[in-house]
């Protein structure tokens, strides 16, 4: 009887921590999100679902679901639970203002500080896990171009492009036929708006608006 | 066997959050809000069912479910649980005092931190999510015109013309149809007015005073 | 299987909170009360049941239950647990002098303020709701004579004569038919004291003593 | 099924709170105490059952379960879980030294203080509800005497005269008949000491000690 | 059902609190302890079982289980759970050292604070309550021999002679028929060592030493 | 049905928290431990398990199973769950060094300190009790030997010889016959030593390292 | 009927705590580390399963997985939940800083800290416990190479050679072959690498990168 193990933050028998992973379910039926780093930067992109909006007076992105600049050098986008994703936005916003001011906010470091912010929501019965993944991408101090996944399941990964979201399986395929080290920011942009789900008829037709949801940094 | 993930603010096996979800079902029970983006302002509305006040001695709206001025340039109505939309609206303008000292309240900054208030109750089991939905507009600092929909189940979500409450539907039809970029004030008055529920023949009844319930901004 | 919902604070699936509505549920078993706007002032009036007091030793209203002058122009009366609304009493009593030093302590802003009070009991899940139910009435800063209903329920409502309390049906019939916008003190005192029960033979014969009773604001 | 509501501070759906009728049983269970408001002072008396000591060993009353001397003009008994009424005692001496740096103690403003003392008790789920009921008799700041009764369950009335306790029935009785307002403390002290249990064999044998069971005040 | 009553600080319908009651069974379960009111001082003497040392290489009485002297002229033992007792041993310590400073540290007093720091143990639920009983006994501000039982179950009582623990009943019975008020400390001490269970063969083969059991005061 | 009353620190109704008694059996399973207090010196030593090493890279005993020299005078073991053992081990270091200040670090005053430290882990709810028994030996003010065991399930006992964990019984057994009061270092080392499990032959192979597992104190 | 005592962090009839037994099923499952104590320095090695990244765009070993340079003469590596592990490297790095600053960080004082800093998630109930396995190794004040494991389920040991995660018998059984006490870091190096699974084929294939996975100490 398993029932007891996922009802809060706890160890199963098999060293699951089932809220954990419902909390990645959660990631994983809202929108797409994709990354690719270039030899000169890193390209952020995300598609939404128009679900809430079936008349055209919906924002999209908008002020919570697109691109952010949290730093000169550094960007953040996020799929999931929307409060849950900002909060983590509003963070990374005020670590990168801390790093600064102690001598550079590089991606790496913030990164870092991230993980120590989210870290403590899968592990306190006083609360629910954070329902949100998040693409961080940016210049490290080395100059050399960087993009980690972070996720409510307790994903902490570099990669050198990445998706996840309900499209990520399709966006992945992409990726990994179109994606070479060399990318210049152009070529990585195509990549990056070409990964979106085929299969499913309802999400193809939603775009992604090259202007707002893709980001050069 | 879903009832335990239902009780507490957990998640389900498929991701969700019952409480938001319920806590948002609250919201889409009381009385029907509306907000158009026009040129010069934002129109806010509210239409309050009469169920409390069968005897003509109830005033409405009042001092807690009228439109909210904000700020200067940014009001706010909400619906749902009445005593939790207003330390909604008190919270409001208490930032909105703090972010006036720090240079300027524009309503994108006002929203940003009504998101980090909002944010927790949905989060930590020692209380419950706040039973409300709140629609903030007003006009940010490139003198835009702005118009969000903030809610107990974790929306945060920009629009030009948005409805909640138990007369959403009809009303969202009557925004689609009526809205366009450049509408005046006056003419964003009219659509806001007319966006009352039809079919239900003793909501259509409740007017919407257009005095008290919709202030220009 | 509906039971879970209603041990704590928590929704329902149709966005009940039912310890709130328990909570509200207290306050209808208790006294009556009732308040009048008139053109000059406040009536606020309370019928408590003898229950207590078999033999003539109970002073009654005494010093927890009577209505309570809590500023030169403001009163309250409250029902339900007698110490959980004397502690909203001993709160009002606070904020007035706060609010006094701050500028003035009009009905309008006290009543936000208990707003802000009662709010989190209906909220966190480490105490149970407050069992009362609360009418304020007083003087604005525009010399306008206001009436505020505030509950366990999560009400907060302004009114032009109100009644709460066991006896709430009967007493809004008598204030629907005697209120008028022009009523003077003396009339609406009147009002207020005939707004009892009459079909509850044991309630009819509970007078409102006048003296201690009815306080004029 | 009503079980769940008793184990724990929440209203069952009829409004009322298991928890605080289970304490005030506690408090019928133990001694019985008894106040007479006279002309000149309060008459305060405790007649506690001998079971703890069938051998002539222990003290009755003692330090803990006698009437206290809270202040010049104020007077203290408790029944029922004794460290759960001393408590409150020393709250009281506290409040009492308090209130005379702040202008004077007298009994209106020192109940009032005990109000706001044992009310959180019954509303925090993380204790249990006071078992303890009291009887605070003094002289008011206008030199009239006053009588309160305060209760594990809520209660907070003022009284001519009052009993409480395993025997307060019949004490009630004898209060009632042998209660006039203009009684001297000769003559309270009889009504007092007079008013025990009757019916009940083994608690009338059971002597209320006049040196230190009774004190004038 | 009344099982739910007992698994944490709560009431039960008819006013009991299991937990308390449980926590006072635990003391009846170890060793007995009696204390003697006579006219010069208190005498207090502890009997403990030799259970836990079948070889001879147990200490007995030890650092934790013996007569403490708590003050000059005041004197403690405890029974039940060890290091439950030896926390109040502490605090009388800590609270003596303090009472001095304030001016003088008698039995009376000492007690008082023991009380306020004991009741909340059985009052709060996130921690059990004390599994202890305490005698304590000394000389008050008036030169009287006092002596003092408090226990985990919420008991804070005075006696001239008393006895706690598995062999309480027999030795309150050798109590009752040696006790005398004018006891010298000589007397009081043949009382205090023969008031030893009689029946129970096993327990009366272990003695008294009287070295380290009985300690003048 | 019992199962309720051993799943947090609460009482059964016979006396008993089933959770300090498991906690013992923690203790009961691991290394065993044993100390004889000798003429100029304690004798502490434990015998480790070596199941966690089949291969022979592991250090036994290291740096946190080893005999602990707290301070000068004083040295301790620990068996059951190791990190618990260990914080017990931090907190004698670091309340040595305070005593040290204080004027002098004997024995007898440590045992007081960790007594303290350890009792809250057995009381408070939000925590499991220590699964660690402790021998502590050491020289007391008066310059007498002293050996104390603390343990998991309340103990706080001093002896002269004593023995802990899996193979306890049988180390008992051989200490009562080789214990005598005049014992030299040299004589102590060999009782202890030798008081090893000879009927677990899996036990029985596992060696006392003399240099690293026996320190004069 | 067992299943309570698998919920939260509470003992078990026998003496278990499951869920630290649940914490370490975690570290079993994911990479492979090893780690060898040479003459020189301490080898650390890490085998990641490449499940992740069936793409060629995941970066491995990561910022968050790699060998962490903890201080100059300390190194680490950890296995099991990704963010659990990395709180334990931020606050090694943290205290070899402090220590550092309080005359010098050897490993044997920093994984004291460590065990300080991990034991209360196996304590307090308002968390889970921390599911990772560490391995510090470095050099001690005295220059000698030491190698500590500690894990989820209260392990806190010293190895001259350790593995541990999903490979670790195949691991260990190549470690006791190859380890001898004078092996130069080349040598140790060779065993770190071979000790990889061999049974399953899967991880076979994942090669463990020499440059990033094991860094010299």
């Amino acid at each position: 009887m398993s029932r007891g193990y996922d009802l809060e933050t706890a160890f199963s028998p098999n060293g699951r921590i089932f809220q954990l992973e419902y909390a990645a379910e959660t990631t994983l039926r809202g929108g797409t999100m994709v990354g690719v780093c270039c030899a000169e930067g890193v390209v952020l992109a995300k598609r939404v679902r128009r679900e809430h909006g079936r008349y055209p007076l919906v924002v999209t992105p908008d002020q919570f679901t697109r691109v952010f600049q949290i730093h000169e050098s550094i960007g953040m986008v996020h799929c999931g639970l929307l409060m849950d994703g900002y909060i983590v936005v509003e963070e990374a916003i005020k670590q990168a203002v801390s790093l600064e001011k102690a001598g550079g906010a590089d991606i790496e470091k913030l990164v870092t500080r991230l993980v120590l912010f989210i870290q403590p929501f899968g592990q306190r019965k006083n609360m629910r896990p954070l329902g949100t993944a998040i693409l961080a991408g940016g210049i490290d101090s080395g100059t050399k171009t960087r993009l980690f996944l972070l996720g409510a399941q307790g994903i902490a990964k570099e990669h050198r492009a990445a998706a996840w979201g309900s499209g990520r399986d399709e966006a992945k395929e992409i990726l990994s036929e179109g994606y070479k080290e060399d990318l210049n920011l152009e070529e990585g942009h195509i990549v990056g708006s070409e990964s979106r789900p085929r299969g499913d008829k309802r999400a193809r037709s939603i775009g992604c608006n090259s202007e707002c949801g893709n980001e050069k940094i």
